[in-house]
């Protein structure tokens, strides 16, 4: 997968390509990441990217004409995703949607667009093939919705994490969230490892880790477990935890 | 306010700190930003932090006690937050909660506690005031969700952007998405700025930026409307839209 990063703070996003895993996928050539400055794209005198809105109210918008020969200098692309709070929410199943891009033949490219500033002028939604949120809050930018697009996609693809099996337990890939985690030290300040985890008993440590991701779920994120495929076995728990609540 | 971020990962948190709009607040001294790395606190030869979990799996747990010294370390705080898929969803709401903590008399102190690799061990949710998500996704580590909430809630303490008035309009501030805008050239291939913008007519723009916000919701997060103070004059907006569908 091939990742353009379009940014008027190519500094921010730039040492992200020394994040560990990213790295490491850049060496295997698993991924290729490009940064680049729309600034670059101003073509005027004084490298004006942004203006006062139509209309009046505050802040600058950036202007079209700038980010759309940022966008079109980037060469063909399979997506252009524009990083906006207007945006449709980012998710893990659109993480692995475009991840899933990258296995198909050939090598495919993404365009992320950064908005700064108060906006970015409307009419640029008509060079992008999406928007989309990274969640319900506002930014200074999208230079870190961009990361959160690269780090999110860039770890499904094969090969980038050791071992696959590490993201198959991974909160919302299972549709629940992630059960807890332990290690050394057993005690620590008076808190214990659960017992179960050091009986070396397979079964049951699957079992018991299937239960927490129910109860964790239930407990903080019920609006997942209508999504989410429960057995038989799943619900008895769900309900047998009501009963003694 | 002051922030603390605990990562393993300084060299990807530190360059945030010259955004433009958060060295101008750090400047100003209404905020300060302290990155440490929790390798500091690992207390052993081989700077241990991670190791292999209990009852088996992939991936490497990070270890409880190497993090709360770290957490201790930082100092008395306000509020500890582990960045983590499993917690609460942040949005706007909880950004706007924690910047009205910094309004209150005497500099507050928030402590942002960044997992990585497989996770974190469990019992450090008995050291933190709370667990928060930026999204329903799984990423490489803690450090984008805490530099989503340095971004989120350092914007909102007053002086940090020029005008006041400018997040007060923001996506999700009003319980609806933004308004389009526009800026210069008027027109870009065809594509022209609506003509309301330029009449210069404030009263009737005004309007047309609600209806588009209210038309720009329904359309691509109608779940939005239903938290959202709506007057009579927007909702017979929307009836007279169905009504055109």
């Amino acid at each position: 997968m091939k990742y353009t990063i379009l940014t008027l703070f190519p500094g921010l996003v730039r040492p992200w390509l020394e994040e560990a895993l990213i790295q490491k996928a850049i060496e295997k050539g698993l991924i290729e990441v490009e940064v680049r400055d729309i600034r670059d794209y101003a073509n005027n005198k004084h490298n004006i990217v942004d203006e006062t809105p139509y209309g009046g109210g505050a802040g600058m918008v950036m202007k079209v004409d700038v980010v759309v020969r940022a966008i079109e200098a980037a060469g063909e692309a399979d997506e252009v995703i524009l990083l906006t709070p207007a945006g449709r929410p980012f998710n893990q199943r659109t993480a692995e949607e475009l991840a899933a891009l990258s296995s198909d033949q050939g090598r495919k490219h993404l365009v992320l667009v950064c908005g700064r500033y108060e906006g970015i002028d409307a009419r640029v939604e008509q060079f992008v093939t999406r928007e989309v949120s990274i969640g319900d809050y506002v930014l200074m930018g999208g230079e870190l919705g961009a990361l959160v697009l690269l780090e999110a996609t860039s770890r499904l693809i094969p090969g980038v994490i050791k071992e696959a099996e590490s993201h198959q337990q991974d909160s919302f890939s299972t549709g629940l969230l992630d059960y807890p985690h332990y290690t050394r030290p057993a005690s620590f300040r008076g808190l214990e490892v659960p017992e179960i985890l050091i009986s070396g008993h397979h079964a049951k440590i699957n079992e018991w880790r299937r239960r927490q991701a129910l109860s964790r779920t239930k407990a903080r994120r019920p609006d997942l477990l209508n999504g989410t495929e429960l057995t038989p076995k799943d619900l008895a728990w769900l309900d047998a935890q009501d009963g003694s609540a």
